[in-house]
């Protein structure tokens, strides 16, 4: 491999320039903005650094873009990514263009660097130097590319019925993965699942003078009021029923907690905190973390939100909440428990609006694929890497992967603040470039796994 | 007076054009728009139509628009209006543009043309008729036209200060008025005060993607957990101490509730509802309206508010609260036992900005300026008004008037469907013609009040 690594140091400026290239492409598919372009720039690229056939699968979303290298070897690798992102706003608070991909302190900042643009181009990026190394890949590889992602992977189903065949593989890398605050890789063999939700409540047909206030019901007033009974400052969620199906992590599971690496003090420090919620610490933070559901206020707004006193009575108040998810929640269902609970407590008026909803995943850590890369990590980071049981984060792991019995390992190129969905979304070039070799590496070993 | 009459009839169409012209001039204080321009445009009104002696009295906010005439009688009668307005949002709500003031079905439509400039202008033709009827005025005539009135006249405690001889007058002619859905014109001898405040709960330094919702505190939950502390679904305000001013209705003024016209039907059908709060109705719902304070929320936003589902959690959660006051209430009171209620609650942290405080007041209902008042309005309306001992709304009137011992008596030519503060504000033709000659009936009759 070291002539892999040595191809890639050689040709890294080429590597950045792709990259650069397809993040200045927007890409977001909550706005519909720039979609075709950047499908068709993603299946341009695959085309012609791998070789590989592409096709824009259609579905009745943004398309698949789906690459296949066919060797008529035994083992088949799937790489899952996606080439939408996160709309950028709040656009204030960016040091940078969001679609400039600028470099500064040796990082680029752009909207989709860490999330997803930078793992999806380090992936061709490998595969690339493999080929022009070795002139043939020692496996099968297929590039799952989906636009849909950052808005729940709503057409997945539809993709997977629709081309069953092109999901098949004996392995899965996953779209994600970071650097711990200490510089060591992290590996992901899981995520939680989520069920994205908007709740409007109405009151008169139009925005009314205050002083109405005294008679005329306040939607705003009422959304409070209905979220209150779904979440106490304990951080209980109140949904009857909601932890009905939350399984416990068994005891190998709290060991990794323990060797899991989460710097409390950094953390705190580099957002502004005292604390992290409930004042929690140590193990049962990181239990928290990975192990429990989450029932978040993504954004509420009713009335008057700008500058000065504007004294109205809002006609309508709303509220984005993403419920995150652990085995075995099925998001469908909290979505009816939701229902129930509201009707229950006097809120039958209160629509739901139900954006997405994705089941919670875990690969088995026993597995061939896992081992591979968990063993072979050192290899390009010099330390082994940390494992993380399950991310905090979503994905469609269950639909892609586990429902199909292909074991999915997610790592990648962000560091701990990267700062996905938010701005100043950043990679460090340096991990990228590593992150490159460790891609060509598990392509390498994962051929003869199982072999000896 | 019927010349006066006949000259306003005959000059109606020239009177109409000075209100568009007016409203044409956008004037948002909040937004700090077109406010000097709006100041010299209603110096050269009066100036033009009245030959008063106009002032542009300084504060540190926006001038008041002074004017005075003299005329060396006995009696002085004060006009108090505003020339700023609500901002106009949402625009997308409105059938024509805001600052158009076009004519459709016999209404204007404007921002402001209710609040306040259409009163505002009638009050400067009638005294224009009057003069160009009589030749001189029957009482000293005082204009005090302020610029704040929708950010909570902030400096007029600096004008009253600065310019006391300004305020002298043997009773106030107040801002607003509005008929009632029976077509009877409504004259009001109170408002309630009012403390508008902004509540600021801070989270981590900057958005995160959501999935870190697990262990870092969501201000937006925090500021709802907040907020269901201070009023329940009963509408009771929680807040400590909040109800210890609060003066009941005495027997006389329960008895001009029974007689008070609020058209419940008609309300509830125009703004799509099927029942007002608590299910009230009757005296009950009227005694809330006038007599009871509140607490609204005016605006809150925190996080995504845009199209689709954007998994963040917000560094911020802001919300705007107006809360309505009423005899005795003290509005720097009500700002504190708010401090107080927080911190009890474990809301140390949550912020509080206090935009505008002003004093409830009520005029006695036997003073003479309120009799000429009541007893002259059949002579243009045709049938006698109703009393509206309290308005819901609010205004300086404790510190121009109560404090100073000036009667205050309030009447206009809105209606009850003048949309103040909401899209599509307007007045009738109609009203505002008998406006113009309501007002000069008053200054005619107040001259020989108490003289026989």
């Amino acid at each position: 491999m070291d002539k892999v690594y040595q191809y890639i140091e050689e040709n890294k400026d080429m590597y950045i320039k792709w990259l650069q290239e397809l993040c200045r492409q927007p890409s977001v598919a909550a706005q519909n903005r720039g979609m075709k372009e950047t499908a068709d720039m993603v299946q341009k690229m695959i085309s012609e650094h791998t070789h590989a056939k592409v096709e824009l699968l259609e579905t009745s979303g943004y398309p698949v873009v789906y690459g296949e290298i066919n060797t008529g070897k035994e083992k088949t690798l799937s790489f899952y990514n996606h080439y939408d992102v996160q709309p950028e706003d709040p656009l204030d608070l960016w040091n940078s263009d969001p679609f400039g991909a600028e470099i500064r302190d040796g990082k680029i900042y752009a909207r989709g660097v860490a999330d997803n643009k930078g793992n999806l181009v380090a992936r061709l990026a490998a595969v690339h130097a493999y080929l022009n190394v070795y002139g043939e890949m020692p496996i099968n590889v297929k590039f799952i590319f989906e636009g849909e992602e950052e808005i729940g992977s709503v057409h997945l189903d539809e993709f997977k019925e629709k081309y069953p065949e092109k999901l098949k593989a004996d392995g899965c890398i996953w779209e994600f993965g970071y650097k711990n605050p200490d510089g060591r890789l992290q590996v992901s063999l899981g995520v939680k699942g989520m069920q994205y939700v908007e709740l409007r409540c109405k009151g008169a047909n139009i925005d009314l003078h205050s002083a109405n206030a005294a008679v005329i019901e306040n939607p705003a007033w009422r959304l409070v009021w209905a979220l209150q009974t779904l979440k106490n400052d304990k951080e209980e969620i109140l949904i009857e029923g909601f932890y009905d199906r939350v399984l416990k992590p068994d005891e190998a599971e709290l060991e990794l907690l323990e060797e899991m690496i989460y710097e409390e003090e950094a953390t705190l420090k580099r957002l502004d905190l005292d604390n992290f919620l409930l004042n929690l610490t140590g193990v049962p933070l990181k239990e928290k973390l990975i192990f429990q559901p989450t029932c978040t206020i993504c954004g509420i707004e009713s009335g008057y939100t700008g500058e000065g006193a504007k004294t109205v009575l809002p006609s309508e108040a709303r509220v984005k909440l993403d419920f995150r998810l652990v085995p075995n929640q099925d998001p469908a269902e909290i979505s009816k428990l939701l229902r129930n609970h509201l009707d229950k407590h006097g809120f039958e008026d209160i629509e739901i609006i139900t954006f997405t909803g994705e089941h919670p995943a875990k690969t088995d850590i026993h597995d061939p694929l896992v081992q591979t890369v968990l063993q072979n990590v050192e290899k390009v980071y010099g330390r082994p890497p940390t494992i993380n049981r399950m991310s905090p984060g979503t994905g469609p792991m269950y639909i892609l992967c586990q429902e199909l019995g292909i074991p999915a390992v997610s790592l990648g190129v962000g560091n701990d603040s990267s700062q996905n969905h938010a701005p100043n979304e950043n990679i460090k070039v340096e991990d990228y470039i590593q992150g490159i070799k460790m891609m060509a590496t598990i392509v390498h070993e994962f051929a003869h796994t199982g072999k000896d």
